[in-house]
């Protein structure tokens, strides 16, 4: 059944292209149109356009003025765990330093807990972000660091979304201590064959604390043996060689890059992986902020994700993301609406989703706001008033 | 009929004295207990205490562990006015500095509105703070600036609150542009007339471009003489002269208080009167924000409040404010979530509302979170799972 959405005040489809009025003022990038109509049918955008030219449908769905964007694509999440540390939380924000070790925490709670009780957390939080219209979410595994459970990890975020990334490679586990390589081995090897038929990616924590240049080299390579892509976490407690490793590898993107030097930025230009930028992490660790501008005049691509997790960032919401990077790191509205949908999408490699035209998947935010530029405008403010994932809504 | 909340996971009084079992390692000040129930009849709280204790009730609703928190009390907000400023705040973003000046911009808009255009708005706002847990709110004047729209404003205002504050002296009109002092007379004259029989409270802008001390002071006898409380918007922009006034008229309140000096600091601790702080303008206009833990560590009651308005601070989310609160300004989540709630009563100079004990009212908010932590913990998520005003769940 078709359905033709009208009464649009603004439409944000990522599409340059777009046909229709551009939207006075807004980055062309966006492809913002006004007076425009969107057909969604069998799931997927079947026309966009003016809609004083709008086709037949079966159902007309008025917005009621209201502005209609790409579903966010968050490409970089921790959902698959139990236990909660809010209070960690409060003795950081009295003055404790984050750690990469308070991952171990989450780790010793998670192997306890039971199936049911991981897929009842992590189900909670899907609908949580569907109803922030998050349509698109990545979800990695790395609490569990055993065989089991990382493989169960990955097979219960499976359950919820395809962008299942295997992240051993988290932290070393207290048992591995004494004989770190010897868990690289694990992770290679057992660890890697339970977890890959659940798996479309592989991650490693590259940074001081948890694994080096090294051993995350040997890492992606076996992962890439067994099938899976590579993405990294790297440069977001100091300098490190991970954003050059990840430009090396030519991966589709790697993740934080909070602290860059030239030879990083220029890196990442020349080899096209996408920069995430995770600035809720750095709000709620009270770290600097990435130079999310120098990136972006250096023509890297950027994109923003929530790296929602129970540590370092247990935000779930993209719009507060997404006001931050325009508060905190000078992104327009425009660029950081971009960042948080079709960024988000090329981080994930994927042509699918974060953009909104004939043939791509119908996912689309209904924003209680007459503009996009309101998600920084009214920050805090839950402005999703309706989210639709491939045609149908679903919050 | 009555309700007793039960299945509470953590409920917070504001007061040291309720019986029950301390929650653990939370600040004496929020009376937080655990295994605690709570007892709702006729709209007011009617009992608190151990829940293998609790009174028989009428009807029994489990909270299924959820935390349970006093409503939000808003003392500062702006809501009645048309126009959007949207592109105004992007250009800010893009390195234009905030000037009071933009506030003629909302005035010439909500002039040229409807009284029905300006009530939608206005209960549109009511409504998103509603489901945002906020249950009293103060809404000013301010936007009109004649005789006739000033006293509309407040006529509307009331007709969702009793908070209403008369704020003539927001801005000198353009009309008045090379006669303040004559601008002054209107206020203190023929516009406070009409304001009066709406308004409970007379507020000034005292800030170099709005009024100085002499014509705050002008302003605040009339109001007096008139009936209605003063309160003070003061050193938002630069140090200036009107914390100390505040303090020596014993108002209840002054907000913004973003540059003070010792002498300052000093006068609102001797005075008792409320430091409210809006750190949501601070996020919105990229300014320094102010030094809450001084004020703090010196004794001065601080409340938190959203100062939602189109220009300076578009957010209606007091979780938002409270998250930014312990970010940006040091304050625990538990100082955080009492100013947003008894110190917003004090600043309103309220005894009703701020605090679950018998007596009071049964305005309180249901967390999707186990702990009131979670409201700094997981910043930008609509945690608010349902709102209660007066006995009757409303949201």
């Amino acid at each position: 059944m078709s359905v033709l959405l009208t009464g649009i005040g603004e439409l944000v489809t990522n599409d340059p292209e777009a046909p229709g009025t551009p939207a006075a003022d807004v980055d062309a990038r966006l492809g913002a149109r006004s007076a425009a109509a969107l057909l969604v049918d069998d799931g997927r955008v079947a026309w966009v356009g003016p809609a004083s030219a709008a086709p037949a449908a079966d159902e007309l769905h008025d917005v009621g003025g209201r502005a209609v964007v790409p579903g966010f694509v968050d490409s970089h999440s921790h959902l698959v765990f139990a236990g909660d540390r809010a209070r960690e939380f409060e003795a950081r924000m009295a003055g404790e330093s984050y750690a990469a070790g308070g991952i171990r925490t989450t780790v010793a709670a998670t192997r306890a807990a039971s199936d049911d009780e991981l897929a009842a957390g992590l189900e909670r939080l899907a609908s949580e972000m569907l109803r922030q219209g998050t349509t698109t979410v990545e979800v990695k595994s790395g609490y569990g660091l055993t065989v089991a459970d990382e493989a169960r990890s990955l097979r219960l975020a499976r359950r919820i979304t395809d962008e299942t990334t295997f992240l051993g490679a988290h932290v070393v586990p207290p048992e591995f201590a004494d004989d770190p390589d010897g868990y690289v081995d694990l992770v290679t090897g057992p660890m890697l064959a339970a977890a890959a038929p659940h798996a479309r990616w592989i991650d490693v924590f590259c940074e001081r604390g948890a694994f080096d240049a090294d051993q995350a080299r040997t890492v992606l390579a076996a992962g890439a043996a067994a099938g899976l892509r590579g993405r990294l976490h790297a440069n977001q407690l100091g300098p490190g060689p991970g954003v050059r490793l990840a430009a090396e590898l030519g991966l589709a993107a790697v993740d934080h890059c909070t602290y860059l030097d030239d030879a990083d930025v220029h890196a990442l230009r020349e080899s096209g992986t996408v920069a995430t930028l995770l600035p809720g992490v750095e709000f709620s660790t009270r770290q600097p902020y990435p130079d999310a501008r120098r990136l972006l005049d250096a023509g890297v691509t950027v994109a923003l994700a929530s790296d929602c997790n129970p540590g370092s960032c247990f935000t779930s919401s993209l719009p507060f993301c997404l006001a931050l990077a325009v508060r905190e790191m000078g992104l327009t509205p425009a660029e950081a609406l971009w960042a948080a949908t079709a960024g988000g999408a090329a981080a994930l490699d994927r042509h699918d989703v974060g953009v909104l035209a004939p043939g791509r998947r119908a996912d689309l935010v209904v924003l209680d706001a007459p503009s996009h530029r309101h998600l920084a405008y009214r920050p805090g403010v839950p402005l999703v008033a309706a989210t639709w994932q491939r045609g149908r809504r679903v919050a």
